[in-house]
């Protein structure tokens, strides 16, 4: 790591507000505590490998843009861990301590599995250096079972028993690799699980192997003593037309039924949240309430385009909703905020990756600053527990103590004159907001 | 029932295709037989009481448009007898065998609980004389928990205790009718249990007193006797910016959190599913697959608006891939093809009820038969079950069995050469797909 | 107006960003001079007497909820006449210095044509002495055709001649009510001008319709002198499947194709904006560069489902863009910022009215001293007009100038070596934005 | 072409709708007359070089899939002489009487733009042969000024004026060797004409630039010779946030605005009306009503995914509708419809190929037997004449003759007691639909 790729760029400091430089920090302050934690203690940022480092702006429409001298496209270990320097200098200028990746990522993938594996092998003895050298840690991995063609038609939930079969090898090794970097958890998203049409579709026959598939990974994580997070990650439509990780309701549902729901949460991101219509605070919300609340990509769409633009996150509303979810939830034990998120296409210098992630770090520093404030303040809070006051006495009480019946309900019921529940205020609510974010 | 309503209308025959007709099913031929059943048991029609017989036609733009000779408006049970008259002259004219109904459609709500519930007892009465004398049956009765102002911020989730319990009280008299009346089912559609905004909302609390709310409901089942299967209808938004019951999967996430699957199966519509983004052999497709479909509501939207506009279903492939799920699955034991749908506003005549009907019912005729022939002929299924053949033998069969683990696979993976499963085919499946619908 | 409607508040007062009094400005300041002009003046707000005063809040699920006391129900111009007296008081306490209403939102609708008529004229003389009370004017007058059940299929796209009739002399009458309040614009929003399916629909003869009875207005009005602005307001779907004016664009090319450009600007409303799946300020630019843009509906939607939820604005993002476009070509003529929004139905109580129209009011003067400060400060600007300087000089100017032909640019394009535009900087731009809104 | 490449399939027959041979026309019979054309005369259909020879299924989340033995993937002349041949293969076993181009589908795009111009000129010399030998027609060609990076940020809408020049250099050289090739047609997409933010575009300067684009061409047009018709694609949205030819409105409205309509006609594409949530026969009635209705791009997407699927159309009832426009116009003049539509992603054989364009061709000649028995019979197109009937004769008479006034109208109004338009009877007609299609 003696040689610097992003020449002409110092470590970005926290200059404060005022500043005029555009390559520092006005907001996020990574020791400035707030509460009881340090901001990088709280937000816990993360690197997403393969849109900073791997990604080249291609899109369908035409072919990559960025420029990435690091990178020499060639696929060897030399040149991975020549990315590998680089994505580390990038992650100390940005003070981001934490990195996620695909297999895939890091190291190429060669002619067959085991060739693909030594080359996996030997960058992660490059990274494991790169991560004592630095102290950053590797927040999760992931296999890549979605890029190669083989995978066209699902992995875990592939037509092709030798198909699956390869999935399940790829994934043993990158739990091998993450378990060996000391990473923090490991994360499944569904990639092609899902189809394009019923025609020629056995869901339920799908759906089961998926279900024996985590299941072998629970099993192999035990066994290789990997205590590590499983972390499974929504998205409703694409690639597939249909996928079956749609929401975080339909993960739930589908890790209830397998009984796979006490190894596993959820990690939240949200763009896939938009495009399956919920809010990201609603997903989160309804992780969180299932304790099953694990990690965040921290991206944004455009709610007015139909895919997955993984937008770099400015919006500070957004980001204060969500930290007031984490908040809410006592932030983070083994996750943090991923920016899976990458640059648009007519940004293609280097500095454009530093402006991004300096943005996207800055909005959550502040969205953390307000959310803090207003739970602090409580005012909110106060706001709705008196909303459902009801609810702790009398009759109300009958039914959060789960005693009320519809007789005991009805005899309630029945001796009621005219009854309104008071006014939602959900115009003075925002205001309330404002007062905040502003 | 003396008085005729539908008045120049005679009661609907078959006619075939042939006709010129226009109040004649082309179709749609109640005894006849497709494969062992007949048409009119496959298919169980059901009048949606409130569409049919109260819907007005106003919408957010202007008021009611529609012809409803029958209903002078008022909040009486002598008016509400008439509405009963003619929704039954209207079913037996068009063959229906079933029909559902909201309490406050058959019957008034009026100054207070009493008094409403004496009113739905009262034309109770005179429902249970107008089965008799027709053989018509109730397919679901429900409680309306949505348009009374109480209910504006949810009943089972509203935040006022009093609220809440006048829902109970509305539903335990809603199920004592519609045990009284035969009825073979029993409906939650969550009107307005979901939020405008977390702002005000505590999501686990809403959640949690719901689900109360249904093990009230099962208990009280149990209590009267009542053998009817209990649905819940899955609906994203609308007319909340959030519905918590917003698709099969979260309706089913639901259910097995609060460990009330065995109780409830899912009442699916075909609007609401694509409201979700999901095709609704989607949703039909993942409510069998958890063994709990139970009935559907028939109509269709328009995917390029937003909202839920509850059209008559009138395209034959949708028809053909919704009854293809029902064969799959054994066809209906409870439940049946409920027609939530409303004329156009601009087809304010009675006449145009009887047009919108026909058409249902024709299409989904045809629709029968096209998927009968498509199940009898196999090749689409043959197609599929090879799709997944290398899951029948060898190292697949190890998956099947829950046998293989990652180590095994590994090593079946570590021997094999290039591996892509076979084309998939999409475009040749909808050309047969073709041949069977044309 | 003696008698107080609101009562228990105040007028509303500029208390600053530190006040907790929930009743208060903290950002608009009337008198407050940013740049040239008063906020009150940049800004024109209005107050839409339909949702303020006359909207009950139902919705499709259920019936209103909205507390007006002042309001009895009546079709009466007393009853009439009482509710401009809250309306007046309602806009006394705020500040707004405008307000916009359709025919029936003001006088009721009564058996025939000539009743209906006389009830508006003797409204509008009361409205008239309101107005000099108080110095409120009229932004913008317009008749509702759309509301009553003969409108059902459209008005000046009516199937029927005579509808067409009674929507002109509607429209005459509402015009000439107008004129008498000096009221600075008509606007025509296209109700129900549009179509639910093409089977019954001639399009041609429609539009063609259409645009008669525009020209019709536009000679009604030289005839009476009425020299204020008309308006079309563009809005995609809703209540028809499909309305002829559904963006921007279309109509412009509407008023083109039928030469009434130079009589008609737009009056843009942002969630018809985002129905149509644009930002709100691209149909601002877009009108604005056509030098049409006359006037705005204040509102904002939900992204995520899919109607017209006309909500307040409260985003500071959203009023930001906004004003900047505003600013951008030199502030309102003679239109302003409508609030074609309504409360939540939740939210019922008088007080709710206020707490909407504060934080809207709060918010676009928020967005109006940031969208200054962004135009004073140049740095936005300066990058774009840098952008396209190639433009301004050597084959770039033969452009600009119209001089350029294929041949001269293949002459210089074939002496190019590799080219690239300077990267888009998308994300620098959008921290950059951030520092002016936090 | 001497050698075969698509080996192991003969020309396409037609063997009627019995046939059980997948590798059979049921409908289409390209010689077969439909009122007083033939079925190839009538539908014209054309091969899209860029998907059916070029595409190699890659997509966001992975590699081509696609087999094409034909392509060595070099970017050598000889290798697209071979294309040529395979392609031209192709067409001739389907009987496809047309093919479209870009220019850097046929020919490479080598270093500088000579040397791309001489390998287009080489292979266009090549494609000439194939015509002759073959009789296909080339229906359009165009140049594709969004794949290389330069064109990142627009190509006529590009903020840099060198990469304007050679856009406009490219689009020279492409009108030539489509003019040599007797082209019917070029075709004008606007790729990347658009923008991802407002923050750093001109759209003023933009969408100027684009016009004098458009004038250059018409210029340059008549200098050449070229007959061939100028048509313009509209896009909403993707790859750019907002494009700015959205629909067939906002390119109209471009085209009066620039003095341009004269010279341009319409491309109509299924998935990009849908995209702007129109229906495609909306945007195709809209272009009619114009006078501005060229030709088709033929395929449909899935209206519940956000993003252009392209997929093979095979809905007969979107094929009937589709064709009805077009007869109704009196058919193609210039244009066809052209297949611009891909196999799905795991469809990789060259057999599907096959599979998806027979589809669509049956499906489109199925539309058009149904269509054209719509027109004979009469009796949908007699509905909405006897709709509008009331404006043939009396008061609506002087609508339609531009003869009457606001003053005339409400004369006209004042006597008339309560008005309804007769039932839209949607349902009904949906139901005749119903019976011509199935």
């Amino acid at each position: 790591m003696n040689q610097e790729y992003f020449t002409g760029i110092k470590t970005i400091a926290y200059e404060g507000p005022k500043t005029r430089n555009r390559l520092a920090f006005r907001h996020y302050n990574a020791e400035e505590v707030v509460g009881k934690k340090k901001m990088k203690d709280h937000l816990r940022f993360s690197m997403a490998y393969w849109h900073a480092m791997k990604n080249t702006s291609s899109d369908p429409f035409g072919g990559g843009t960025r420029q990435r001298p690091w990178d020499d496209g060639s696929s060897t270990v030399e040149n991975a861990r020549r990315v590998a320097d680089a994505g580390f200098e990038f992650m100390q200028k940005l003070g981001l301590g934490f990195y996620c990746f695909h297999d895939r990522d890091v190291a190429p993938e060669l002619g067959d599995l085991q060739a693909s594996n030594d080359a996996l092998d030997a960058v992660a003895d490059h990274l494991r250096k790169l991560q004592r050298q630095t102290g950053i840690k590797l927040l999760w991995g992931t296999a890549c079972l979605f890029a190669h063609p083989r995978y066209m038609q699902g992995a875990a939930t592939s037509p092709s028993a030798d198909v699956y079969a390869i999935a399940a090898a790829q994934v043993k090794h990158a739990m091998d690799v993450t378990h060996r970097l000391g990473g923090l958890g490991y994360t499944f998203w569904g990639g092609r699980e899902g189809y394009a049409t019923l025609l020629n579709t056995d869901m339920k026959r799908e759906t089961g192997n998926l279900a024996h598939f985590l299941h072998m990974a629970v099993e192999y994580k035990k066994k290789i003593g990997f205590k590590g997070q499983f972390y499974i990650e929504p998205k409703p439509r694409e690639p597939s037309t249909h996928q079956y990780d749609s929401d975080a309701a339909a993960c739930l549902n589908f890790l209830r039924e397998h009984d796979l729901l006490e190894h596993f949460k959820l990690n939240i991101e949200t763009n896939h949240a938009t495009l399956a219509l919920h809010r990201v605070e609603h997903e989160l919300a309804v992780a969180a309430g299932a304790g099953a609340l694990g990690s965040i990509d921290a991206n944004t769409g455009d709610e007015l385009v139909g895919w997955d633009t993984d937008q770099f996150p400015t919006n500070v509303y957004m980001a204060t909703q969500m930290t007031l979810q984490l908040l809410k939830m006592g932030g983070f034990k083994t996750g943090g905020l991923n920016f899976d998120a990458k640059v648009r296409r007519e940004s293609y210098e280097p500095v454009d990756l530093f402006h991004a992630h300096i943005g996207g770090m800055d909005t959550f520093a502040r969205g953390l600053k307000i959310a803090h404030r207003i739970i602090e303040d409580g005012e909110l809070d106060r706001f709705v527990k008196t909303r459902y006051a009801s609810f702790d006495n009398g009759i109300g009480k009958t039914v959060t103590t789960g005693k009320a019946t519809f007789e005991s309900l009805e005899k309630h019921a029945l001796k009621l004159g005219p009854v309104l529940p008071a006014s939602g205020r959900q115009e003075m609510l925002e205001n309330l907001l404002n007062d905040y974010v502003l």
